[in-house]
């Protein structure tokens, strides 16, 4: 059997709950098909986290466990991701396992945290529509996009768009016919009932309004703060 | 402001987190909108369950804590699904709840729970693909739909298909607006790496080798496991 290859799911406290769960299902289907895989969720300490649900959620390993994973899944959320931003705990782990992970990759607003490990520095990125204009802080330049890939950092926009990046994953990891089995076993065919999403329509003023309070609530009065609403409100 | 409603997702043992997150994450987004609905997680202990990742949940009430809830979501998975089957504590809080929740919905094999308990009798119903031909074991129409309504009983299809069905429903009780509202921001608008699915070349045999293999490990030699076998081997 080959090597162990181990994808570590990162987890901390009030994250939203589909960004860990949508790449968390497609991964942990792959060893079923590529029993050399094994899926880990990792985190600080091994006690229930809130989520932004009322659905409380346990690792499985902490981070002293799985210090050297081979692919890293970080996910995003509102305002308990902003406060992650300063987790320093949270960014030593990510820096420590990043030189090794191909890929390191983000859902959503876990792209920020990416970015305060200092991790999408000269990088092309992606995350949550909301706070796309927020990642020009962190080195990166904002691709509107389902997913991007640029050197070992693979983000994912918002949400449900962590289950299109792992199943690309998936695909790069072990080619399109488990990729395509995988997506079988999880039944995912999508049918929005509304179609899908018309993008010129998006509720920018409400997606503003949202990015800041998830800012405000995350940081407070933590000079990040300041300068990622500024970014928010002047759109660039 | 309007009478309170909940929305109560319904936690056992061993389920695959996506059924029960996919719609746990549209739902719980609702009460932005909508401030009269709450989600809650109802399971028959408060403590940590295993899912069928390397992630823990645990749920936020009690099944007696919340008797009449307004809504209900079973979700599904393999052989812990099955075993579920025989969990007469959870099939009688479902059989208390049904004849007032609207709708009683589940996702994946979670229908075959709602089987068990006596809900679909006489029903169009659907489940994941590899389990469709267990229905009619309960008195269920089998249906290739990405979800069925029928009367108070909605059913989705498998594991991801959950939110499909979870946004219909939003645009069942706040309109579609809102519905549009919620989508944006989970960022469902889905780009599957490979495309949809072709289910003229979906992988049948392997389908029906899992669905059996989920029966013996959930049911072993309980005498519902043989019907269940002999029907989906013989394909209806």
């Amino acid at each position: 059997m080959p090597t162990e290859k181990t994808i570590a799911f990162v987890l901390y406290p009030g994250c939203t709950i589909l960004d860990i769960v949508g790449p968390l299902q497609v991964l942990s289907t792959l060893p079923a098909f590529r029993p050399e895989y094994r899926a880990v969720v990792v985190a600080e300490r091994l006690e229930p986290f809130e989520t932004d649900t009322p659905l409380q959620v346990r690792a499985s390993h902490t981070f002293a466990d799985v210090p050297a994973p081979d692919v890293v899944v970080v996910p995003g959320g509102g305002g308990p991701t902003l406060r992650a931003l300063t987790d320093e705990t949270l960014l030593a782990y990510l820096r420590g396992a990043a030189p090794e992970a191909r890929p390191t990759a983000s859902v959503c607003t876990g792209a920020l945290i990416l970015g305060a490990a200092g991790l999408l520095s000269g990088r092309r990125a992606t995350t949550h529509w909301a706070m796309l204009d927020a990642l020009p802080e962190f080195g990166a330049t904002p691709v509107r996009e389902r997913w991007v890939s640029d050197g070992p950092v693979l983000t994912a926009a918002g949400v449900a768009a962590g289950i299109d990046m792992a199943l690309h994953l998936t695909q790069e990891l072990a080619g399109e016919e488990v990729a395509r089995s995988v997506q079988y076993f999880i039944e995912y065919d999508p049918e929005p009932p509304l179609g899908g999403l018309d993008w010129d329509k998006a509720p920018r003023a409400l997606g503003v309004m949202a990015g800041e309070r998830w800012v405000r609530d995350g940081l407070g009065e933590h000079p990040l703060a300041e300068r990622l609403v500024t970014r928010l409100k002047s759109g660039s």
